[in-house]
């Protein structure tokens, strides 16, 4: 048929499919401009990509988000192998020795270590650390690359030089970059981190910076380090990690999500399209099932990922919801019409817009539409962000722009008291402000710019905002 | 030149080469036959692929041990792939409240089960358990397949009947197999374990079992469990398994090892085939490094993993040590007569022969010998095993097979009390001994066999002996 429309079946309906509704929880009940957290809590679930549990913090991936985080480790470690980086594994446990001849970094880890005093019914001689991050770093020129648990990486280089040193950190951003932009079509700016909101020890940071519009806050994408001589005493150590499967998908989420649920880029998506069988009551049922199979194979074959929902117990307007609310970017959809005119309903989840093609035309249309929907998405969400980007220049027109949500743009004398300044100055019940990032892509600063917060002559154009 | 002979250069050699020798502590000090524990403990430091590290049963795995086991998960991720397993993540922590539900696998796991009670300085309202394994089980008929920490895989599958459990149980156990013979070299017996060997609670569980000839002990090499209906009430669950990289790896060490170090199998070597230019003093040394690379491009080019040590503070003599040590399963000596002769010197790890080939031919060669290898390592090392196995009829047979080191396959009545008395029968400082397992291939047990240790009716051929 292909007229069936997205969701109509799940959401209208007699007795019989609102019961299949409830008992499902299809559909979403909050929106994404209302309540953005309880929005982003319903999709994450309901979208099958995580299962909350019964440890603050902590909750259970499933295949859905794993299969994500899998397409995006899968170019990550092959860039990596490209860097010449090698793979180290670090044991998880770590002695309260070890973790005292890093003072630094114990300094700014000290309040999250977990600590294991017992095994089984004993108390242990001394307790174990549960390894907050590496500690342990080679004294030589070789490269270290570790990986603790499965979503984690983290990257430890010694060299030589400084300039080496530098070069990797811009590297490995850049491969942040890319995932960030290339895979998950979010948006985002490559920066150098204040004093303040450096990695504590270190001698620089950089890092990727997304916006959140619909609450008008950064979120630090990734970082890559550069440690100086402080963990190590011989060598410049170079770039690390933390973030993983969690944060990215987390941000890429808020991002495209909307009040259908997610809406995955093709280029992360498990299943890119999914082909839904429409048979009418005398429809010819077999014929249809044929054809469907035929779509995924032929798509299968040409490398796309997709995918064939026969379950007969499901209207295929429950599956639309279904699938809509999981973010696959396209929909097939074959009914008797479609059979008897050799073509297939395709439906995006970006713009919900409906094309007819011949089925002799399936791959190169759905190879089109994927490109355009990988492509749509970031322009999409680059123009939302950069429409909240405000230029400022005065404390008035800060506080103005933080009131507004802005991504705000300011000149600044870069001095590390003055960040101090305007955190307690900007206290309250939505966080202070603080530094996102110095952007490397700086505007030009006329001659006799000065600081919006202490009036002194500015440096440099710095993000300023709420973050997560 | 293609004269040198292995390891020449660091264990003979005048003043000059004994003092690099001392300095990197090239040359094992253990020999295989002497002292297995402390010869092993050398091989895995020496040849790069762990590191001991402050907390007993901890170390770093290094990249060399890496690299082995990335190539053993590509094989086995790609083989659960086709088997529909899909990924899950489990967080690491878990509640005392968890474990209690799962009262059978507390009482396996309570011993070992490590508790955090602290973060940073303050108590934890209630102590946290560091996942032992995974408790947590869907139920429903969706497939599971979980992976914590990089180097661990575990897999539970959920089925509606007895008979597809059993069925998957097997085709895990198959990819364990496979992993084992295809890829370390390492000839595994399948089999069911007994009553007290299987997984706490669990219905039954199979295994593959190794043998390690020169302390007469079997390893148990990878366990496939069907649980039955204890951990989830409403299904069958299936498999599990939590050995990773170390045991795998650390059974191949044990196998093919000699006393010059690794001996790696060409399919999980990283470096198949290492290059070495010898240069005499008056030699084109451009040209012999030509060469030398040349070689390697052809070989990467035609998908070997070959590598080059072009090193100029190491003697020639020093690398064939040095790659002997790290196993590479290959070496090419190229120095100024085998330039002349438009040919290369290639030397086998595992014999020692040595073979001058035309360099048209490298690729062919290479291919060959490192296909003889491969499949040389499993029959040697199966012939070893083979040897090993003495078949018994009675208790002074059992003890005499027993004390010779013997991997012994005995009529057993298939009792419980009856292990338990062998058991208690064999304490010692070495161990008593158990059943490893029962092989699926089965001899003939003739018609009114008995079982050596209680002399009732045999019901099985089982092998037993001392273990890890």
């Amino acid at each position: 048929m292909s007229s069936g429309g997205k969701g109509g079946g799940a959401k209208g309906g007699g007795g019989k499919k609102k019961e299949v509704k409830k008992e499902t929880k299809l559909g979403m009940a909050y929106k994404k401009d209302d309540n953005f957290g309880e929005w982003y809590s319903e999709v994450v679930v309901n979208s099958e990509m995580i299962e909350y549990y019964d440890i603050s913090g902590c909750y259970i991936l499933r295949p859905w988000a794993m299969e994500i985080w899998e397409l995006l480790k899968e170019f990550f470690d092959a860039e990596i192998k490209k860097l010449k980086l090698k793979p180290y594994y670090f044991p998880l446990f770590v002695t309260e020795n070890v973790l005292q001849k890093e003072k630094d970094h114990i300094e700014g880890f000290a309040p999250e270590v977990a600590w294991v005093t017992k095994s089984g019914k004993s108390d242990l001689e001394a307790p174990i650390a549960i390894r907050p991050t590496t500690l342990w770093v080679k004294h030589s020129a070789t490269i270290l690359f570790r990986s603790r648990e499965f979503l984690w990486q983290e990257g430890h280089t010694a060299f030589a030089t400084k300039e080496e040193a530098d070069e990797e950190v811009l590297q490995i951003l850049e491969l942040y970059r890319r995932i960030y932009e290339e895979f998950l079509a979010v948006p985002v700016s490559k920066g150098r981190k204040s004093e303040m909101e450096k990695f504590a020890g270190g001698l620089y940071t950089t890092s990727v910076e997304a916006f959140i519009p619909n609450t008008g806050r950064g979120i630090q994408g990734a970082t890559s380090h550069c440690l100086g001589q402080n963990f190590a005493k011989m060598f410049d150590i170079t770039y690390e990690n933390e973030k993983g499967a969690r944060e990215m998908i987390g941000v890429m989420v808020m991002t495209h999500g909307d009040d259908k649920g997610l809406v995955l880029p093709p280029r992360v998506a498990p299943i890119q399209v999914i082909v839904i069988p429409v048979p009418y009551k005398d429809a010819d049922t077999t014929a249809i099932k044929g054809a469907c199979e035929s779509a995924v194979y032929t798509l299968n074959e040409s490398g796309f990922r997709a995918d064939l929902d026969t379950r007969e117990n499901y209207s295929p307007g429950w599956k639309y919801s279904h699938w809509e609310m999981k973010g696959v970017p396209l929909r097939i959809e074959i009914g008797p019409k479609d059979l008897a005119n050799k073509q297939v309903r395709i439906v995006r989840r970006d713009n919900g817009a409906k094309v007819d093609i011949p089925v002799a035309n399936l791959v190169e249309e759905v190879k089109a539409l994927l490109d355009e929907i990988q492509g749509n998405l970031l322009k999409t969400a680059k123009e939302k962000r950069d429409a909240c980007i405000e230029v400022i220049h005065t404390w008035d027109e800060f506080t103005a722009a933080l009131n507004n949500k802005r991504l705000i743009l300011a000149p600044w004398c870069d001095e590390e008291e003055v960040e101090k300044d305007v955190k307690n100055r900007t206290k309250g019940d939505l966080g202070a402000a603080k530094t996102l990032c110095t952007p490397f892509d700086q505007p030009e600063l006329p001659e006799g710019s000065v600081c919006f917060a202490s009036g002194k002559p500015a440096k440099k154009w710095s993000f300023w905002g709420r973050s997560y």
